[in-house]
C-alpha cells in the first residue's frame, strides 16, 4: 500500500495561476475568443495539470493493458478467451488497431500482461507483470484477493512512472481482455448505482441470448460478493479484472506526477471509476477521450463529471480512442504555443 | 462556363464495388466488426470516391480563400474589414490558428486572394486570383455579377485541378473573410428554407444590437435581390461572396476528380450549398468536418444529408475543423490498409 499511499499524497490540485495565464494568452491570439472552443479548453486544463502556462507535449505514451477474466466460461463474450493472448501477439508485431492509430499520430506503446490467463513468450517489447493468470469467476467467489488488487493499481502506478522518467508528459490509457465489459459493467452498476441491465451493453457483438447471460452474472456476482461502493479496493478485488487495476494505477501514478491522462473507453472508464474511488483528487487530471457504444459509459461520464472530447462509435478498446483524443489534446496545446496574438501579427482587435 | 460545365459532367457516382471490397476487409481486420465506428465509415467512403478498395491519403492540402464582404459597411462583424488583408499576412508568416493545425497533421496550406478589399502585396505563398475588390453591400445591389459568381467558382476548379495535378489526395476547404457569416446564413436561408433569424449567429462574437442589424440586412438583402433557390449561381451572385464560390469551385472539381473534399463550418457548408445546386452529384465527393457553433449549420448539414466527424464548439473558419478531420480520415485508411486479418494474425474469430 505504500506506493498508492505516497502517489495519493502527492497529487495536488491544478494549478488556477497557470489556468488564467493560459486563458489570458489564449484570448490574445488571433481569432476572436473563444472560437478554438473545445481545443482552447483542453489546452487551459493541460496548464493547470503541468503548472506550465504554454505546456508543449513532447512524448505521447499509450499503456495498454491485458488480462483474462474468470467470468468468460459462462460464454459473456462473443470470442473465446484465447483471443486475449493473441490479440496481445498480434498488438506486438504491430498489426492491431492500436498499433495503426499510435503510429498515425505518433504515439509509443507500453504493452502490459497484467494477469493473460496463459503465459505469453518472453518479448523485449512485453511487460510481464502477471498478477496472476486470469481472475476468478466473479460469479462464484471474488474475481482476487484485496492483496492482488492492491497489487495491480500499484502495478499500474510504477509501469506510468518508470515511463514519465523515460520522458513520457501526455499518457493514454488501454485494455484487451476479453470478456472485460462484464467486470467494467459490474463496477459501473456499483459505483455509480445504475443497474447491471443498464450498464450492459454488447460488448464485442453478443446476441440477446449471451445478453442474458452477461446480464444475470454481473446479478449474480454482485449480490454474491455485495461489494462496498465506497471502498474502490473492494470492488476492484470482487468484480474488477486485473488490467481494470492496473489502468487505476496508471491514472493515479499519473495525476501524482503532473500528468495529463487520457482514458479510452468503458474498460478504462470502469478503471478511472475505482481510482476516483481511491483518491477523488485524480479526477481532474483525466480527459475522456470519447463516448463508447457501450451504453453504461455515459453514466460513467456522468459519475466523473467529464466531458468526452470524440463521439466516433467507438468500442474496440485497446486504447485506441485515448490515442486520437491525444493528438487533439497535442494540436490544443500547440494553438496555444504557437499562435501568434494580436499584436505580434498586427492584427485590429474587436471593434467597440 | 466551359469549366464548370466540363467539372460537372466529369462527376461519377461512388464506386460501390471499391466500397465492398472496402467494407469486406474491415470486416475481416482483427476487430469486432463496426468497432471502429466513424473510422470504418470513413475509410469505406474514401474507397468509394477514390474507386480504390486500400486507399492511402498522400498529400493533404486546405485551400483557404479570403475575400471581403460589402455589407460590413452596416456594422455586421465584431471586427474591422481590414481584418481580412491583415489575417492573410498573419496566415502567409505562419501564425494563424489554421497554420498550427496544418503543421500539427502535416498538411500544406495554399492561400488564395479570391477578393480582398485592398491589393495584397506579392507573396509566392499567395496565390491572386482577385475577382474585384470585394462584394458590394447585397442589402444595395447584387453581391457580385452573374459573370463574376461564374468566374469564383471557374477559378475554385482551376485550383483545385492544380493541386490534384502536384499530387494532392484529399482536400479541405477553409474561409477568411470578415463579415462572411452574413452571406453564409443569407445562402442558408434561400437554400435551405429557414428564416434569416434561424440562419444568423453571432459570428466572431457580435452584440445584440449588431446581432439584430445583421438579421435585418438578411431579410432586406433577400427582399431586394430575390434570388432564385433553384439557381446556384443566383443566389451566389445575389447574396454570396468571393470566396464562397471559390470553395464552391474547389468542391466540384474535387468531385469531378474523385478527390475527397472535406468542408469546414458554416461558410465552407454554404459554398457546398451553392456546390450542390450546381452539381448535385457532388454530394457523395463531400466531408462534413464539424459541427460549427453558428447555429445555422445545423440546417446546412442536414439539407446536405451530412453527418459531422466532430463537434468540438469550434466557429474560427480558416479550414481548422477541416483539417482535424482530414487526419481522422487519414487515420481510418491507414485502419482500413495496415490492420492485419484475423487470418494473417492467427487470432480466432467469433465464436457460434
Amino acid at each position: 500500500m505504500e506506493t498508492i499511499n505516497n502517489a495519493i499524497e502527492k497529487i495536488a490540485p491544478l494549478d488556477t495561476e497557470a489556468m488564467d495565464e493560459a486563458k489570458k494568452r489564449q484570448d490574445s491570439l488571433t481569432k476572436p475568443r473563444e472560437s478554438l472552443g473545445v481545443l482552447e479548453e483542453l489546452s487551459i486544463r493541460v496548464a493547470g495539470i503541468t503548472g506550465n502556462r504554454r505546456p508543449k507535449i513532447l512524448q505521447k505514451t499509450v499503456i495498454t493493458m491485458a488480462a483474462d477474466h474468470g467470468v468468460t466460461e459462462l460464454g459473456v463474450s462473443a470470442y473465446p478467451r484465447e483471443v486475449t493472448l493473441q490479440m496481445v501477439l498480434n498488438i506486438l508485431s504491430g498489426g492491431a488497431g492500436i498499433n495503426v492509430l499510435a503510429r498515425h499520430v505518433g504515439a509509443s506503446l507500453v504493452v502490459v500482461d497484467m494477469g493473460v490467463a496463459r503465459n505469453l513468450p518472453d518479448d523485449p517489447r512485453l511487460l510481464n507483470r502477471k498478477v496472476a493468470l486470469g481472475t476468478k469467476n466473479m460469479t462464484c467467489e471474488p474475481a482476487m484477493t484485496r492483496q492482488e488488487a492492491i497489487k495491480s493499481i500499484e502495478t499500474g502506478i510504477e509501469i506510468v512512472e518508470e515511463e514519465i522518467k523515460n520522458g513520457l508528459n501526455i499518457v493514454g490509457t488501454g485494455d484487451m481482455g476479453i470478456g472485460n465489459t462484464t467486470p467494467a459493467a459490474a463496477i459501473t452498476s456499483v459505483i455509480t448505482g445504475i443497474s447491471p441491465f443498464e450498464a450492459t451493453g454488447r460488448g464485442t457483438g453478443i446476441d440477446t441470448e449471451a445478453f442474458e447471460r452477461k446480464v444475470n452474472a454481473i446479478e449474480n456476482a454482485l449480490s454474491l460478493n455485495n461489494p462496498d461502493p465506497e471502498d474502490g479496493f473492494d470492488v476492484l478485488s470482487k468484480v474488477g479484472g486485473f488490467e481494470i487495476g492496473g489502468i487505476a494505477g496508471v491514472i493515479i501514478g499519473a495525476a501524482a506526477n503532473r500528468v495529463p491522462v487520457v482514458v479510452d473507453g468503458y474498460i478504462s472508464g470502469a478503471a478511472a471509476l475505482i481510482a476516483s474511488q481511491i483518491a477523488p483528487q485524480c479526477r481532474d487530471y483525466i480527459f475522456a477521450s470519447h463516448l463508447s457504444v457501450e451504453k453504461g459509459h455515459k453514466a460513467v461520464l456522468n459519475h466523473l463529471k467529464l466531458k468526452p472530447v470524440l463521439d466516433l462509435n467507438l468500442r474496440l478498446g485497446e486504447g485506441t480512442g485515448a490515442v486520437i483524443a491525444i493528438s487533439l489534446i497535442d494540436a490544443a496545446c500547440k494553438v496555444l504555443d504557437e499562435m501568434a496574438t494580436f499584436s505580434e501579427a498586427g492584427v485590429s482587435e474587436k471593434g467597440k
